[in-house]
């Protein structure tokens, strides 16, 4: 069947359609800068290879997702001859809270749970309801299926997932730790047991997908045990542009010694920390700062340092975590390009017999077991692919109805 | 020679008179609730056993020392004749930002350097600045030496202690992790490698001071490489009633969903987190949780399991930072008392090779290897001595005088 996978972001909506069959992408895109004047739809049908660019105005979501509807179908360039040659939508929905531990057939119900969870991420919650809606709207009664960024991590124990907090916040606000990336952690753990040949049931698996956003999933027995997103996806790992941890007393000082109210600092945290921040703006990319490190820059050199060591003693908490580890698995742009980071994080691993192979290393983007043959635990790259999960996830739902 | 060691509170002040030459303890005792009118001096001449507790308005930290110096030197209970008997004092300051990386004579200079770090610990050193202050106007030109709780970390490199923010914070306000309870992990992590007859120089130790205030630290070749406490002692491990670690997101949240303004949250995560709020409001005391958890209490049950389970990812943390370890001490009012807290802690850790001797793990207070013979890492009681380190730091400052 075709499956239309849609990620609605605040002004963004990336889209793919696959054949679930054959598991091919026919077209996939993204239209840009929704609700600006210079908004734009940049299509590709995978066949063809070009890439098509139009400028078009987009003033709302559900415009997006007409153009998308009418890229997908229109002679010159489509995949499709009409819009019933789409059997599913599958909606990637960030916050799923206590209420979905697994992906959901988008009934009223549902929707109306999702707009319950609104208040724990009101910045992507509500934009995710709008692609819903739309899709609804246009293409009336076709099955559509809501993937949680946080279902994976529903698995969590209380002694995972509380802060150490008064418990009535938990009970009154459910301020615990969710996690985010769950579709990518539970693909790529799914994936490092295959491709090693094992069965995930005896492993302890620690997933690194490091990308502009970053978290490490500590997976035992296929179920996510801790994450480094918690209550937010603002905690953990030092990112792109997003600060990772901070002790809760930076908050007062910057508060009251900074001059700066909380919204301020929050834009900080999330657009101008992480990496960026660190090189003093050099850049959030890890090519650029890796392309820096070469030539001695020492803001890219601290920055790279810094991300480095923060990612390590995750990898070494969740080894604790799970008193073992049977395989680490490195995935998302960084986790699956940089070789450097890969080297560098595994650096510290030592104690527990880790050891690269070099040259292998260097890959890119494919999967790979980057650990040398008398590696005491395998170390690999595996390529994640959300959308593809979330086609399997909706596929599944859709099947089961 | 007798040194006086004082430890000013923002309502308290603890104080001990130590012989360094048999590092004995003559007198020792507390004023408590200073400023209030129920404040009282309890003081104990160790010959003696007996504790007198005084009542008497103590309106001000100088009439606080006044009564210490009072009742130290007074014929009933007195250990001295007279003042001229005290050969120097020691004091305790929380904060010495990165101007101290080691203990200093309290000059006219020095005392404006711990002003200037007040910024950074705002209800501490201004009141350890109190007690200085005093001492100097009652006892004249006596040597003082500050002993600084952050100094012993100060041997962090810039990767350990950089967060991901903006490199400007740090430069402009000196955002950083700087680290507390420096003067017991120093202590303890020299006596762990003479207890076990080992040279520090070759050995990585883990350091946990369990106690109200709980932090783990990293030391290599005898110096701090990393520690949990951060910015401000908030940071870190669930404490007694201390959160630790938080998303900042959660701080959004609270400001702007939970009707908190800052002063109230950092009330809450200084006074009723940590495991009095994990417990329900139960206890911050684990001998009350201890009780409480043996009779299956689930509020108390909750909050021991996060707060070893929390302590227990910090350990494996810095085993990565440190790629190894050599030796793990228990320390601090919990670390040294509570044996189901380390057994509990330590059962993340087999994957170390660390296996405990439950029967030499019962002890309390004295220093002990409670690691099985066959633990492939020692696992030790070490009780900590503050007073004791400050008496050692201020004496050898003095001699170099």
């Amino acid at each position: 069947m075709n499956v239309l996978i849609i990620n609605c972001g605040s002004s963004s909506l990336k889209f793919q359609l696959i054949d679930s069959d054959k598991e091919m992408i026919l077209a996939k895109g993204i239209c840009e800068r929704i609700g600006s004047e210079n908004s734009r739809i940049v299509y590709q049908k995978i066949s063809s290879k070009e890439k098509e660019i139009t400028e078009e105005v987009i003033p709302t979501h559900k415009q997006a997702i007409e153009a998308v509807l009418n890229a997908l179908s229109n002679k010159k360039s489509g995949v499709i001859q009409s819009l019933s040659e789409v059997d599913a939508v599958g909606h990637r929905v960030v916050h799923g809270g206590e209420k979905f531990a697994a992906s959901a057939l988008l009934t009223d119900d549902v929707i109306k749970g999702i707009k319950e969870c609104s208040d724990l991420a009101p910045l992507h919650n509500p934009v995710n309801l709008i692609g819903i809606e739309a899709c609804k709207e246009l293409m009336g009664d076709i099955p559509m299926v809501g993937v949680f960024d946080t279902a994976f991590h529903q698995s969590m124990s209380e002694t995972a997932y509380l802060y150490g907090l008064p418990y009535e916040l938990y009970e009154k606000y459910k301020i615990r730790r969710y996690g985010f990336h769950g579709t990518s952690h539970s693909f790529v753990s799914k994936r490092t047991a295959e491709f090693l040949g094992k069965d995930i049931q005896n492993m302890k698996i620690i997933v690194c997908h490091l990308g502009n956003g970053a978290s490490i999933t500590a997976v035992e027995k296929g179920k996510s045990v801790d994450t480094s997103m918690g209550f937010t996806p603002l905690e953990g790992l030092v990112m792109g542009t997003r600060s990772g941890d901070l002790d809760p007393g930076i908050m007062e000082f910057l508060l009251k010694r900074g001059g700066l109210d909380i919204d301020d600092i929050m834009k900080i945290l999330n657009k101008s920390s992480g990496v960026l921040g660190l090189s003093n703006g050099l850049s959030s990319d890890f090519r650029d700062l890796g392309n820096a490190c070469e030539k001695g820059n020492k803001d890219a050199i601290r920055a790279e340092k810094v991300f480095r060591y923060r990612a390590a003693k995750y990898i070494g908490a969740y080894v604790a975590a799970m008193n073992g580890v049977d395989a680490i698995a490195f995935t998302g742009g960084i986790g699956e390009n940089a070789a450097d980071v890969r080297s560098g994080i595994c650096q510290y691993l030592g104690y527990l017999g880790v050891v690269l192979n070099m040259d292998v290393n260097m890959v890119s983007s494919i999967e790979a077991i980057i650990s040398a043959s008398d590696s005491k635990i395998p170390v690999v790259v595996i390529p994640t692919n959300e959308e593809l999960a979330i086609c399997r996830e909706t596929v599944a739902i859709v099947h089961n109805c």
